[in-house]
């Protein structure tokens, strides 16, 4: 059994051992589907409502405003595009940073008539405020920014930024995938300045893949993208992921539960492991903005990224260049070239991002690692020029 | 612990215990995003290999040509309106008794500016050959047409009705999520037909809800339902449900090797789970054509579906009325409404469909539960009126 350490949390993690218990039943006893008229269908509906409630009190919204998808991608793509398609075309801006499940959903809607923007970013990953104006000036019709961002955990003032789409009449969606589990989210809140749907998953906070949800203010039309038997108020078709949909609620119930004490501890492992970077010369991205408490993103002059990654690999370190979900793109961070990164830099980029069962000892041991990789892939690239 | 016998292998099936232990790995320890280049990430790769492999097989498929969704409605609107988006608008042809989640995607083509025709079927169920010749000359560009019927069993000609589909030039889909594990499914067979993708779903067979498959002719392009990481050849992003794929793989390589044993003991069930039926007065719907080996759909003079399904229950029997994917809809069934079912007959219609674990003692024990319900409930009917 291979076991490297592993620093990739936001790409996905393990499912909790406490989550996988409840969803067992569901994959065998209690297997029935919710719409059936009988005592399995009923079981199977009773977990699902439960896990609605779970959910929804994790991210402070009604169970009602929940909607089940398979993904983040999934509960992405439902909104930008199935709200679109309730609108006469318009402007649709979402951030340059945005996740691809957000970017490629707004760029199909730019072949059915739609005028796509993307928001611009500072050098730090932030929103630029004055670019920020100029499109809400073009009265954009949906606007979509993440609550955190997934390479350098760079974190917006989303309720800010809601709030001023809200004034020029846009629906406004958020991301926060990465978010949920890391920082406080807060579904009314966001909604009361205008937030009108939010994203989160299951496999990002010590859930099963396969579980999402897309909190959605009711008052906002959605054409489903799956349409079918009508399961999800008809914004979401299809036999429900009775399982992963449990292993959701209790993962749910689990992040909310010991948030603060985990954000405490991996802030303090993180602000270790940045002392450390700093130390062996790397350079860190968006070290001068709020971010999530786990989330370093760095890189060595000189060292591609990859190459750095693939020994860390061998060496027992997971980590991640780039972000893991487009890694068939070759391509340097889109979220570093709209930071204005140039593409040596970017080409360096590494991303560690600790989870939960992360220890003093493991970064202690990543940081000597790194130190003596580096120093060697450096010595033999000064060799090579 | 309740644990009524199970007639509902239609709506949903227990997972195979061998399923879930192999699902079990990639729900912990091996819990790597299939798009990380290290160790984790690998080994979660390698795991959805071998199950596309396993998927393609049980279908006669190349593993390249298997697209994984997260359930039988997504492949089955992936296809619908993938297919439509890379068209100009034109016919869509889908037969009166497809399910709802071909029927619902063909009227979302309609707002579009696409012309919606279905097609009609006889008494039986069977597409009917003259509607299907009239619409054929009206040169659809998209026909759907299932391979087994979810309510009625009834199996249709595919190889046929592809053939003349191509002949007008429209792109042929097959629903066979009943189909799979049931009878023969042989893609490249019915690819040389004319058939260019086909829906099958791991739930159905013995494997977990939140996995299924279009199988994809690859020279027919389809715009992604789900954009963003570029995941399933750019067709359907988002992170693996490794665990539920993994599982579905099993469970083909399973239903592939039990299909003819498990098919000939179920249809001796069936055959005499039918004659006491008959003895009972019940209506078989479809009895003369040929249907799946598990699927019994009857009704009985007088009786409301739904009351019997309720009073079957609590007696230890499930079974469902109408099909359960849409019990939200009180209408009485659509299939068998097509089929020119009265709708008082139709009212009465009860599924009980069977699954390898059930016995001839089962069977023979429903028959009597069902002989004490009827008789009651048909004294009771009698001295209302």
């Amino acid at each position: 059994m291979f076991a490297p350490v592993y620093l990739d949390h936001n790409a996905t993690t393990a499912a909790d051992p406490a989550v996988v218990e409840a969803m067992l039943p569901y994959l065998s006893g209690q297997f029935g589907n919710a719409s059936s008229g009988h005592e399995y269908g009923r079981a199977a509906r009773r977990a699902i409502d439960q896990a609605r409630s779970q959910v929804a009190e994790a991210v402070g919204a009604h169970a009602s405003e929940v909607v089940f998808t398979s993904g983040g991608s999934e509960a992405n793509n439902l909104f930008i595009k199935g709200a679109a398609a309730c609108l006469k075309p318009g402007v649709v801006a979402v951030s340059a940073i945005e996740h691809p499940c957000v970017i490629k959903p707004a760029e199909q809607l730019g072949k059915r008539g739609w005028t796509v923007r993307q928001l611009t970013v500072d050098g730090d990953g932030r929103v630029d405020e004055n670019n920020f104006a100029a499109v809400m000036a073009l009265k954009p019709k949906i606007v979509s920014v993440m609550l955190a961002n997934n390479e350098t955990g760079v974190v917006q003032d989303i309720e800010c930024l809601a709030e001023r789409a809200r004034s020029v009449g846009a629906y406004f969606h958020t991301d926060a995938v990465q978010a949920v589990g890391k920082i406080g989210v807060d579904f009314r809140r966001l909604n009361a300045a205008g937030v009108c749907a939010l994203s989160l998953s299951a496999h990002k906070i010590g859930g099963p893949k396969g579980a999402a949800a897309l909190v959605l203010d009711k008052r906002v039309e959605l054409e489903p993208l799956i349409a079918g038997g009508g399961h999800e108020r008809g914004l979401r078709s299809g036999t429900e992921n009775v399982a992963a949909i449990v292993g959701f609620g209790v993962a749910c119930e689990l992040a909310a539960q010991r948030r603060i004490a985990v954000a405490r501890r991996l802030l303090t492992l993180r602000v270790r492991l940045e002392r450390g970077l700093l130390g062996l010369g790397a350079t860190l991205f968006s070290q001068a903005v709020e971010r999530l408490p786990n989330t370093v993103y760095f890189a060595f002059p000189e060292l591609d990224g990859d190459t750095l990654v693939g020994k860390l690999d061998r060496d027992g370190y997971a980590t991640a260049s780039g972000a893991a979900c487009s890694s068939a793109n070759p391509e340097s961070s889109h979220v570093l070239r709209a930071m204005g990164v140039t593409p040596d830099v970017a080409r360096g980029a590494v991303r560690a991002s600790l989870g939960g069962s992360n220890t003093q000892e493991q970064i202690d041991g990543f940081l000597s690692t790194l130190q003596a990789t580096v120093s060697r892939l450096q010595r033999l690239t000064a060799m090579a020029v």
